[in-house]
């Protein structure tokens, strides 16, 4: 933990090179603003209610319906509209499990330039098939080196245009979009819970949510195995997760919450809620029987998270960040 | 086919008591009245595009997302609110292979009135529990009892007000708000594509299709296994379709096109397409795949009729018409 934050410091000095911003607040202006930069890339998602069986009133905002089936085409498509002509003419690169790689690589191709994802080399087959299909070059890294990597906003021998997956104000900014729909669609709301793995969801929802609306909650939803940002709320402070375990929930749940991502996600939350990963396969197979979609491990933790006792009152809506799995896992989870 | 002919006309002359109303054409008026009637009850389902890994420019309108995983509930919440206060004070009661008589079922637990369904016994379990869970009261019976009852609008024992699940009015102007909402999103389509079981659907999407677009093409989509509509068009009248079979295709295919079905479907449509049960399912695993959807036999019909030569010219929108299988059958068809 030392090491690395030393790490980032030394690349923070060479700022002329590597070009980290310092964090500042996504305003509504950013999102509305993303809104129409990336209107006729993605998909305005549907907000379903989910029959639980009970009186409990809990909304699916459907993301695994997007072109790359995961929320992450949102901040992909804004972020790479915004970079100059200049900047994207050098083609992209970044690091992703699966979905933010698909987002870029989405992006790129509509751009007609190209791209490059520094992917953890345990994601699902279904991921990295669909970035290269993409017309995205693989490099495969263990998920520390992919780790290490969004810590120092480099990795060695790329040099095209780098496209943070979630330390980057642009790229929360498109994701801030869903907020802004959430409560066109569902004015009522209570509670947002989004699932947390680099943390740029929330923080882009959140930012919407609480720019408009300050006294509707927004929950992160970890899974017990990775669930650095409910024990940083516990300390007070950013932390890394010891004991963190590879699941099914492969997009999501960190292995540490940074410094700069504390900073971006604090303001804009109200809490975290840790769930098991039998609840988070229980959400897939409820996702599966009554909203009739596939979700990923990390697409269900928000309903996973809803439907403990923790989660309170409704309407709650929970974003289902994304669907990509592969089917024979799926198919074993949800009907095994 | 004769003894049923004789029957439906004997009903035909008792009118006082089973008020057949003549076939009468789908306006655009009748259907913009029923958007307006079932817009709170309704999802406004998305329209994805589905990557086919070439150029042609496929689209699916996502009908497994209603609250009831099909379509029926567009037609069944409209005719349900047309009924006289008297009329739906009886009760209700429909005839279903499983989706009609979830959203009649819906529809009749909104307006606090009860439903009885007249069920195909071998229906999936999915369909049956939730019709129940729903409230209904279920009458099993044969597909063949359940036909007949489909022919002469009555059955032994039933009082309530009867809503018919295809041939009726107001059900169809239901379904015809999906024919809408197609060309306010795509207005550049050429094709529509519709799965035909009774016919409804296809009626109702067709008759806003070609009262708003008299160009659009307008096809049906049949099994191999029960294709009356192919068969009645190439004779040039309404056919009982020989050899039919049961398969998991269980939401569509009749076994025979009714003459009054056949004076409303045949103004409204361009041809039919008959595709294998392989095809079907090659289908729903492209479905599963891409756009991350749990599509039911039927609701993959169009979509393997869209990729068949016949389907010609894009874009084509193909109605998913619902989601209603059990899972445990899904992976196996999808993921076997």
């Amino acid at each position: 933990m030392e090491g690395r934050r030393r790490l980032s410091r030394s690349v923070r000095k060479r700022e002329g090179k590597t070009m980290i911003h310092p964090v500042r607040p996504i305003s509504i202006d950013d999102i509305e603003q993303a809104r129409e930069r990336i209107a006729g890339t993605v998909l305005r998602t549907p907000l379903v209610r989910i029959d639980t069986g009970d009186k409990r009133e809990i909304y699916l905002k459907l993301e695994n319906l997007q072109p790359t089936n995961a929320y992450k085409i949102r901040g992909a498509a804004n972020a790479v509209a915004k970079l100059s002509d200049e900047e994207r003419a050098r083609g992209v690169w970044t690091i992703s499990a699966g979905n933010a790689g698909q987002g870029v690589a989405y992006a790129a191709r509509a751009f007609g330039i190209p791209s490059t994802v520094v992917a953890i080399e345990t994601a699902p087959q279904t991921k990295l098939d669909r970035m290269r299909a993409l017309g995205a070059t693989i490099v495969p890294v263990s998920y520390d080196d992919a780790w290490v990597a969004a810590e120092t906003h480099q990795f060695p021998g790329l040099e095209s245009t780098f496209v943070h997956p979630f330390d980057n104000h642009d790229f929360i900014a498109g994701h801030g979009t869903m907020g802004l729909e959430i409560l066109e669609d569902l004015p009522g709301v209570k509670t947002v819970i989004c699932a947390i793995g680099g943390g740029g969801l929330i923080t882009g929802v959140g930012s919407a949510i609480k720019g408009k609306r300050l006294n509707v909650r927004v929950l992160g939803a970890e899974p017990e195995t990775a669930a650095p940002y409910a024990l940083s709320l516990r300390e007070g402070g950013p932390r890394k997760f010891p004991d963190w375990q590879a699941s099914f929930v492969d997009g999501a749940g960190g292995k540490s919450v940074t410094e700069r991502m504390w900073q971006r996600m604090r303001p804009v939350t109200d809490g975290a809620i840790t769930v098991t990963l039998d609840q988070t396969r229980d959400a897939m197979r409820l996702i599966a029987e009554r909203s009739r979609t596939i979700a990923e491990g990390a697409g269900a933790l928000a309903l996973a998270a809803a439907l403990t006792e923790e989660a309170r009152e409704g309407p709650i809506v929970c974003v289902v960040s994304g669907g990509n799995i592969d089917l024979a896992k799926f198919a074993e989870l949800v009907a095994g």
